[in-house]
């Protein structure tokens, strides 16, 4: 996540976050501390994973006070181990108290997703079948969601309504058919979006095919019927499966040869990693 | 989660959520649906559980367009089944399909947190401990999630940094002894506020009460130090336990006595609840 | 320009607008106007043209006060004459006072930019050619501009950056070759996306079809390389040309053949379509 | 513009332009440049004209990433030469990349009102009548617009609804009569400020002479009635007279003896000024 | 206050306190009170005083909950009477409990302002001497507090420094001379502001008057000299005296015949209007 | 007021308070300074009190601009006299000009508060009872008043509605007794929150006891109720009394004995303390 993408779109939604934590003051810290005091503290990995956020954890601090460094000895993708220590934060005192619970909330989430996506996602090396992300983000969450897909070896599906096209049955039955609904989709929408059309049998598949679809949607299909899709397609379009897909049940889809599983799981269901700030100390 | 709650503080996060979805237009909606289209469509559980969330969901459909109506066939907090129909959202249908998704986005996340919380929560039935949440929730998030760990049958701990007092070995430390620490946080916050204090042992216990304070925390201790500091403590203060609480490890901790187990897995680990709109039509 | 695009990305954009003309009071209609007096007035149309933003020229009077009503005779799209009356908004008086000046700045605009979009489209009627806009629109109108370009017959290129690939010189540089280019774009990025690459030269151009690219911009080349790049391209990319199109010089690019022809002015350089409110009076 | 102004009034209408632009990343640069890499680019003005908005067109960059540099070779106001290098921007490259849009769209825009309202403002030069801008501004863009009207030698009439009184014939119909109206303007507004009446022919001019006002604008008037109104008024009002003035009708004016003439078409009609930024590399 | 200056200015200030008072839940309404109960509730006067800022309270419950109604026994600009009944407010009782105190903190501080006001204006009738507020206001309250003025019986001076020239000692210092100054402001401003001058003695006095200043600003002299001063204007310009005006030490500035006393007092140092709800029933 | 309370909480409203006075620019200066003039000014003091705020008058102008520097020769809390020298600020001459109302207005008020406070909190000097303030601030103020009182010597009460539980009787009514409204309370609220119950009479008062309530709040009560009131609360509850404390009556509450007098005064009606910028020079 770089420096222009966190002051664009990302450091509104962490101060957000720090006011949420905070809404008036942090009373515990100001009835103790009065006066600036420097200190640093280490961020321990708890659990074994996949880190992601870093430079986000560090902005929860900086948004509070500019002066604060952090220095990492790790990067964003680097599986990390329990009892690692991945990094110092220093500043005053209080900004580190304060900050902490906010930086940790949005860390041990962003790498929660990576890692469970890393799990889902080595399933599928080798084969020619790439892992998607969904639009089943949480709230105000996506830039940070999606990011950590990315950082677990998977791949971003569009980003938003804006962003691409996809026309589900409800679309199809309100053109009329697949063959007008794609039509006045590359009539509207700008030439630089692909056009996806989601299916539910080979019927639909065929016609998706034949009103020029980039991209075709497997949905809840079976497997052997998505076989069938992959064959019938054979480069025509590409293909993406979806349908509740998990670490425990993606197996089954590795060698039907589609071009990407999509997993809502990756940004709904992932547990935390879980991840702690200790030994503060005044330096 | 009332009128006043929802105008005060959470419609501006469920807009922020809405233009997260749509950066400038629902392409796909857009190109297919020109007019006006009056429909209806089908909430559906797909999954046991407790539902939570429900008036934030329809409020996603209200914010775009207010006369979007929503009947439900059931409350949050009910217990509902893989496959009922919990309710039925009329209005534009280019409303339904734009704020589908964020609608359940949030639905989804808030249920799935009444769930697991309930899941938890029913060890503790007919003991005096009530299980309560803490400030690990997702950014930006914290209204909706606290609501839900509530409907699950769970209790708040403080919303926010600015709403209760605890003072952290750090704060101790800053201050010298929990003695000065609590006196301190007497003499800075207002007086409507108790004093919460995290000990790690038994010393640290007797100077707690000793200080006066309200409320310990009882911070990773072992189950015989915490029987024991059930007896130590015999009313004079409320004793919460904490430590990695979750669905698989919370039996042993039931018999403690404590008046509260805090459980950060319930807003951070949560899975969500399987939900979706069907049967969109025309009407 | 449907509810809900107005609703999650236009409205903050006018009621911005409708504060920096107020930034207390209208001083003036406060002065003179002490109680609310229903009114009506018309628009009037004092130039020909081709009319757009009805309904944004609506919202700045509903957002002052919902209860204003417009009742229109005619459509986005229409070719409009001078002298013709174009609607009727009847509400309070000091409501159409203080929202007059905003409501026709929006509309006197983007019906500005709809009529030069069609004055430059009619050249390509017939044609398999398209008319694009650019990325150089007025800051922070660019939800209005380029609606008013589609009003007007023209198509849109990407949204903004975070909505289309397109590799320039300096992104070709920085990655090594067109090739590379490619590759790491369609690695980068959500596989909804096309790749464009802009080429300056018929060499640039057989790189980028070997690359992959599915647009090829041609940038500030002559005619007859056009001419050569399309006969070369021969349907395997979409080819787009660009460089300072006006009205004036556009009849050069007609028989080309190319997919597209973008042109900046069509947003940054389009009068105003003169519209003005008349005939104000109590009812 | 100095830095007051912009901090307090430009900075969050730029930033907002540069989300516009960003919805969530640049995903082209991103796709390609991962890592910092300092570079300089040069500012070429493509078209002989006014430069306006230098410190807005700088501020695009640094509100990215306040580390970028400008070193200009020209300021404000000054006539520029298709050609002429007007400066170097040094910085990030992704920031220079990302930001040039939104610079450029504010740069050529200012530019372009600055050159226009020079070329009209010429003719006036050495009479005793001075140029007017409108509130016919584009939303959300007046504090840019009126600034670059000065730059190119024009003065500013009202800033907005707020900031000065101009009593019409609505105003003056409530009212009864022009006498009551300036009146009744008088008695409300703060004596800080003159009133402004609009007159449409001299029956009107002798009223409002007789009712006080301080600045009596001629609508649409012959230049014969504007003679005769000018030899009436005689230093006993200011005059300022309007009506659709573009540089190519201007000159009819000029002898007239009026104070003021104002014309909307310096920010509403005026054609941008080409400028384009060349020559990237890395440094 | 009308209903655009509401809807522009005021409603975002107003909601934002509603936040302040509100920062996620009104605990105590919420655990009580967990349905919709119609109620009503009166405003009582508990002091005697000029009421203002009837639409402001109302507006505190409606922008809660738009079904909220309010009926006023008397307006803005009424002298109320201790004990006596000024309204009923209808609606959820939740919305009457959440809303009465940041409702109440406007009316109390307005209907200060305007009661002190008027105690001061008083002393004033008869004479031709205006009494006019400062820019000594609340932060974020003047919207409120210049309003509150007005109903009292004063006057407004400028709005804010974008709104008026008022030349001071260090602007005269910086241009070199009070004819620099005067000059160097004409040739910058908008040509519908005025001119004000602050001088500090009769040499000043000249000075600006042969400036061809509008206003002339007596700063703290002394009773014989602004007698001299407005013997020395003699209607050439309008003349304010200033300096800690107060209701009890204003009767010395009455005779001296100046057009305007400026008092900062009346809106920094009014003390609240005693106000409240009572007799708060469900029906 | 620490940088983080600044930081977060703060700084909007500063912000806000600066555009409120500047909503385009600061005419007045702009025409007279057109470069960057380093200068200095003096905070002089006018008139003997405690001064608070001089972090938030600090900000005022960095926030206009980082490079504005405070040297302050007295800090929050101090007691002041007329004529004292309290501070220089240098920057600027621009800066100094633009931002010194706004930074005095924030100054002023809060030090008007402290001042004010001080005076009644010496009247409790050597008793156990403490002075408090409420929820009577201005709107959008709370958080610079709440301060200001701590810095006069009083305490805070609760911040705001989510910030306590205070029991009125519409919620006892609601609820059907006080013990119903404390166990409902009790059940509904975080466990770190004490339970406060406003009494009327004595009936009420052991009825509040025997519910378990920490806080009672004695309103408008007779001294020899609430000396009775004190005695049989002996310590099982803490005990505020309150109704329209100002430093003329606190005299008659001293010896009651209760823990806690709150007055709205404090905030609501305090006058400002004068200071004053003095002796600006280009250095």
């Amino acid at each position: 996540m770089n420096e222009i993408t966190m002051t664009i779109n990302a450091d509104q939604l962490i101060m957000s976050a720090l006011k949420e934590d905070i809404s008036n003051e942090d009373i515990s810290t100001n009835a103790i501390m009065k006066e600036f005091q420097m200190g640093e503290v280490d961020l321990i990995c708890k659990e074994d994973g996949v880190i992601a956020g870093l430079e986000v954890f560090k902005r929860a601090f900086t948004l509070l006070d500019e002066k604060v460094e952090a220095t990492f000895y790790c990067k964003d993708g680097d599986e990390v181990k329990n009892g690692q220590k991945l990094g110092v934060i220093r500043g005053d005192i209080r900004v580190l108290l304060s900050g902490e619970r906010t930086a940790l909330n949005f860390l041990q989430r962003m790498s929660g997703i990576a890692t469970y996506t890393k799990s889902i996602a080595k399933y599928l090396e080798g084969s020619k079948t790439k892992l998607l992300d969904t639009r089943k983000t949480t709230p105000n969450m996506r830039i940070f969601e999606k990011y950590a897909v990315k950082v677990g070896g998977g791949n971003n599906h569009r980003y938003n309504l804006s962003d691409g096209i996809m026309l589900k049955d409800n679309h199809i039955g309100a053109a009329g058919s697949i063959k007008k609904a794609v039509a006045m989709a590359k009539e509207y929408a700008s030439f630089v979006r692909k056009i996806e059309v989601e299916v539910e049998n080979l019927d639909m598949l065929y016609e998706a095919l034949e009103a020029g679809a980039d991209i075709i949607m497997l949905d809840n299909m079976s497997v052997e019927d998505m076989k069938e899709a992959v064959r019938i397609c054979n480069g025509k379009a590409e293909i993406e499966c979806s349908g509740n897909v998990t670490k425990e049940n993606i197996e089954r889809l590795i060698d039907i040869g589609v071009d990407y599983i999509s997993s809502g799981a990756l940004t709904h269901s992932a547990p935390i990693m879980d991840l702690s700030l200790k030994n503060l100390h005044a330096i």
